[in-house]
């Protein structure tokens, strides 16, 4: 499957599309930041935003978009801006029927580097060895969004092997009643 | 001029549209509002949110919309979702090149009642009279919206005003060096 991971900001918004599924190595396929100046209009910087996302969903076509979740408790500065560009990227999904996953700052760390807690450069530093890549992707956004993207193939996975796991057992006891 | 006031809110989004000039009296085209379910996803909420916003900009083509500005410090647990009908509504303006304007709440209260700590019953029944109504706009979110229409009508024309002198200053400093 292929997943396009979104990391919201109205000044850096990172993009990071990977596929593959779970037990298999997972594969880059681009990564990359849409950036709008802090000197123009809070809308206009929007729908910068949401021109990057189209683009992106037309060109790769991805099977699922994961958002980072944006809580009201982080930095008060920027919260509002960043949960409007997280705003437009779920709709830009939702308008197509792309399935659509929040996945917290917390989830992801645990995912990609085994620790909620762990540091930015932790994850770059794993995305980089997880998509086997020669760099760690720049800047940290990029990296991030390729986070998003790593762990909701995981976890998808991991919830579809519960939900099969779950009808096989109810299949199991219908066969025995 | 038309202007399209927005009281933005993922369960209830006002939409109010009015036409006028300052010192004419101001006429109701318009006024609604957008209802989404609190048990659908956030992100069909705001593609709901957007459709009505859009539908009302086909309809009755404003030359402006006023948004109200969301402040983080608001109640926590609403504030993000309204953040987000905001940022949708914005981006709806200026994907058409609409003139867009943000009013505070104590900016709207001051404007239609003279007291920026009006009570939401006040605000209510200043819009009736101001739009000579039989009966108040009703929910609160319809009048807020209404009220942010009536306060951009009334702040435009008063910058406008400002603009003006400030032309007239400088032309007349010119002729006379």
């Amino acid at each position: 499957m292929r997943v396009l991971g979104i990391d919201p900001g109205l000044t850096r918004c990172g993009l990071g599309m990977v596929e593959g599924s779970v037990g298999r190595p997972l594969r880059l396929i681009d990564v990359g930041v849409v950036r709008t100046s802090s000197h123009l209009p809070v809308a206009e910087r929007l729908v910068t935003i949401e021109r990057g996302v189209e683009a992106w969903l037309e060109e790769h076509r991805p099977d699922a978009v994961a958002v980072e979740r944006v809580f009201a408790r982080s930095d008060v500065s920027t919260v509002m801006g960043t949960a409007q560009a997280a705003g437009i990227a779920m709709v830009c999904a939702a308008r197509r029927g792309i399935p659509l996953a929040l996945h917290t700052p917390s989830e992801v760390k645990a995912a990609v580097t085994g620790n909620g807690r762990a540091e930015k450069a932790q994850v770059g530093a794993m995305v980089t060895r997880i998509l086997r890549l020669e760099v760690a992707p720049k800047p940290a956004d990029a990296a991030d969004a390729l986070a998003l993207a790593i762990t909701h193939v995981w976890r998808g996975g991991a919830q579809a092997r519960i939900e099969e796991a779950r009808l096989r057992a109810v299949a199991a006891a219908r066969r025995s009643s």
